[in-house]
């Protein structure tokens, strides 16, 4: 289990590593010790974080054990982390010096798990705080939380804490820790590519690990429609890829079921009134525009059918289209307890509702399009929220230049807004229009970006002259590195009362070129980088963005998730985390 | 088996899939009837491929056999291509129309491979060309070639024939084809970061199944020396990421054996006198400003150590520095027959060199940085040469404005060059000097481009602005989708007589941000996009470029390379191949 020693430098950078912090402590705070990169550190880093020096650790009994009060998924994630500590056996990228485990004393004995608040709900707002302790004698550690679900919090950072093979923990660890932001997330779209379903548990339990706790789930769009609704099978029988690419009411079951266990909200997304050509195989008669060519030949840009090529919008004016809404509404509502439901509302396109000849008559007699869409709304919004849900919707139904609705429709206590244009302007529009903001900035957090365009005979690919700028052909490109993740400030140029309108941020997957192939390399680790930014800053105690520092850390969680099965994107060479600061640069920092 | 039809315009589709090549027969050539996006299709697409109308299937024998001469790697690939196609099952994204396959008639029965030059060696300029006749009536396929790498192509093209379950196979099928080029590869980067064997296989077996046939494996670098050579073991005991990160004799020797069975060369590079950090582990006293940090605070960009953090360059004026480098390229080439050998001398460093004594004194005394150079190049390439080998060099060797050989030392008949800088124009320059030249342009066939930047504290991606232009961080950003490495044209500005010099081309994943867990959805399908470029062209029978067409072929292929155990990427909603066109633009085209 010793790697070899690559550089003979190495223990020279070790040393430096154990005498820097050491420093640091005279200096400044006793509760900033984890500033280094130390081997053995928690992702995303906690708000406080003492380990005092000299650092020590000790073996895992091998019959460590997790006592947890009585609560059916807490108790899930006990047994989940139980198995896991005695079993994962990771090995840090740059191993801790072997002094630090003290092999001759009594190992660890157990981890004992309290709450004080059995019954708060998986719900945004939940208190994720917790503390653990896990003392420098050994015998037991202890974690208390409000709620199950920051207790859930604290038994992942208790697993970062052991490594090694027999199993070491970090003993002396004193640990503070509560986020940043209530809402912290990740939105796969499966409606343009198809996930199985181990793909998206996969996706939650890793999202849990980074201590995520909202999925995302843009289920449905105009390219099809997987998801099976018991009382309009029709939608998924005709609109899926598939009767093997669908979701069943036994599928949702189980990934939100797998979600409470995780502490991860599952939040379901029915993007309309558009993106929504799938529905039109089973009910061709309540969608305007379907399957036509999504940019007909000569037309200006703005004469497209739809931002992308998948044409068909829920017709506002056909009584059958809030017929099936209502009866999809009220299954959805009952396959998700969550809270939240997403009702989407972004791109809509003009020129694909006027192409209807209802929709063209009612606008020939006076009506705008922005009164289609308050139609639209004022029909199905009470239907969501007279269920004790909160709506959230893309902030184009606020913001669009083009089909929006008066603010007056949207009822600021019921209605949550998802910004994803214009990076800090829009953030800023909606917050200081007074309604809460999930900030999901495609310039940021968009993390299908960069990998060029999916038309199928777009001609500006075939240049000889190979420039190397531009954006490759991708609307939203670059790529979103990692680091311009974890800088991005989601609160911005806002007023103290405008950040308490944040509910906080995610990172987003859409699925054009994306499937379970490229999942867990597109999504990780720059969903970890968002993570750490939303939970505890991305700044050090100075102010100071800490992406510098973040960097070796973030190579050694990532080569954790790699362990947990998680096929997370390399971010360097291993050279640059095994010789510490020498893959720097000192000249543009 | 069967899919749903997602869109009743499908069937429609299909009917224009089926007469849309029968106007073109009776317009245009006979032997052009693949030019539309049937789902049975063989990528690369064969330079001639005869399915004529009314395209008939059959089923395949239960007993379906394959019969081969005596030959080693024919035979192992005879095997292996017998159990795919009995148990593939592939099935295509568009189902063919049922009546495709006569179920009632004899199943195909065999096929019998022939091949009139046993003895041909896998090397550069082997004859590839095969034919495959699957007759109308059933019976036993016929699969002709000059040699068994000719032979293992047809066996490829024959196994894409087959799909669905139980398996069926296109019959009334006539193929003749041969490449473009002789020289179609990837290369990859194992010193970075690290790649276990298992990893290298897959990517050659898929190589091979995109009639690649040139894996070459930059091995060593300044990261790490993960070769391990009996007569120097210190280099990789030393310089490797660790026991259990390096490649012995026998890994060696598995991974050049498949490569025989796949058809695919396997040409060693060894990286030098740059890029030779990691050599410093074992060999200190060769190597010049190794462990440096690579661009000093304040130092001008030319002023660096190295391209990259990583620094270390042979020092061509120590005796040890041969001694070394011949029991290395001695054991190099009896690890591998191939009759290739990559030298590298990319990107010295003036520098790095310079920060030398012996080299600081040599140059006070007169010398230059380019004789230096040619001391070592001089002293190296003759032992090479002395081994039957040709050398191949990075472009820098010739066209470096800082160091380089004068041409008088690299004869044309041993050495081909490998460019990478300027696009088209590094290729003019090399042939119309008359080296032979493989094109590896950055700005087209890098893989590892417009992921950002692996630096560890760049300031530059800590911008709230939100730009979505530049490059992100990327040297050579954007991403190269398949659409650039597609239409990539590697003659293109060359005179008859230089095309002749144009060996072929490589993609190639450089590993800063790649190892394992990226390295499928790196390679495949851009990989594939080249694979077919340099197999039978990007243009149509019309001289146009068949980018379009060939967007439908590559998702079904990708398809395929998943269902083989390939992690693709996609590059498209499935939605976009079930609906033929409909992802197309007609405005930019």
């Amino acid at each position: 289990m010793s790697f070899p020693l690559r550089n003979s430098n190495f223990i020279i950078n070790t040393l430096l590593i154990l005498i820097t912090p050491l420093l640091f402590i005279i200096s400044t705070s006793p509760t900033t010790t984890s500033s280094s990169p130390f081997p053995i550190n928690v992702w995303p880093k906690p708000t406080t974080f003492r380990w005092p020096h000299p650092r020590r650790a000790l073996l895992l009994s091998p019959a460590f054990s997790i006592s947890s009060p009585n609560h059916r998924h807490l108790a899930a994630a006990a047994t989940r982390y139980l198995r896991l500590i005695h079993t994962e056996h990771h090995r840090p990228l740059v191993p801790p010096p072997a002094a630090l485990v003290n092999a001759s004393a009594a190992p660890l004995q157990a981890l004992s798990v309290h709450v004080s608040d059995l019954t708060a709900p998986l719900a945004h707002g939940a208190d994720e705080s917790y503390s653990l302790t896990v003392p420098a004698g050994g015998g037991a550690a202890r974690l208390t939380a409000r709620t199950v679900w920051g207790a859930m919090r604290g038994l992942e950072t208790f697993s970062q804490l052991v490594w090694g093979d027999p199993s070491a923990v970090a003993v002396g660890v004193d640990i503070e820790d509560s986020p940043d932001y209530g809402h912290r997330g990740v939105m796969l779209d499966t409606s343009r590519n198809y996930y199985p379903v181990e793909d998206i548990l996969r996706t939650i339990a890793a999202m849990s690990a980074n201590k995520l706790n909202v999925f995302h789930w843009h289920i449905t769009d105009s390219h099809s429609f997987p998801l099976v609704v018991p009382s309009e099978p029709e939608l998924a029988a005709k609109g899926s890829y598939g009767s093997d690419m669908v979701y069943t009411p036994d599928d949702v079951k189980r990934i939100v079921e797998f979600g409470f266990d995780h502490g991860v909200r599952v939040v379901p997304e029915i993007d309309s009134p558009a993106h929504t050509g799938s529905w039109a195989e089973a009910y061709p008669d309540i969608v305007t525009c379907a399957n036509k060519f999504w940019w007909p030949a000569g037309a200006k840009w703005e004469d497209r059918f739809a931002s992308e090529p998948g044409t068909g919008q829920l017709n506002p004016l056909k009584p059958n289209t809030y017929k099936v809404l209502r009866n999809l509404i009220n299954d959805v509502v009952r396959l998700f307890p969550e809270p939240f439901f997403h009702a989407g509302a972004d791109e809509i396109n003009p020129n694909c509702w006027k192409s209807d000849p209802t929709v063209h008559s009612f606008l020939s007699n006076g009506g705008t399009l922005s009164q289609l869409l308050e139609i639209f709304v004022n029909k199905t919004l009470p239907e969501v929220v007279s269920r004790n849900k909160t709506v959230v919707y893309w902030e184009d139904v606020l913001l669009s230049d083009v089909v929006k609705v008066d603010s007056k429709f949207l009822p600021k206590e019921s209605v949550v807004l998802q910004t994803w244009n214009n990076g800090h302007n829009n953030t800023k529009r909606i917050v200081s229009s007074g309604y809460r903001v999930i900030v999901s900035s495609a310039e940021f957090y968009y993390l299908d970006c960069g990998h060029g365009d999916f038309l199928g005979n777009n001609s500006a690919s075939d240049d000889q002259s190979g420039s190397t700028t531009g954006n490759g052909g991708s609307w939203c490109g670059p790529f979103k590195t990692w680091q311009v993740i974890y800088n991005y400030d989601i609160d911005y140029g806002l007023s103290e009362e405008e950040k308490r309108l944040v509910l906080g941020g995610e990172v987003a997957l859409w699925s054009e070129q994306a499937d379970g192939t490229v999942l867990d390399s597109r999504v990780w680790p720059r969903a970890s980088a968002m993570a750490e930014t939303l939970w505890s800053g991305n700044r050090d105690e100075s102010g100071k963005k800490r992406y510098a520092e973040a960097t070796d850390r973030l190579n050694e969680w990532r080569s954790r998730m790699v362990r947990r099965g998680v096929g997370a994107e390399p971010i360097q060479p291993l050279w640059c985390v095994r010789n510490t600061g020498m893959c720097n640069t000192v000249n543009v920092a």
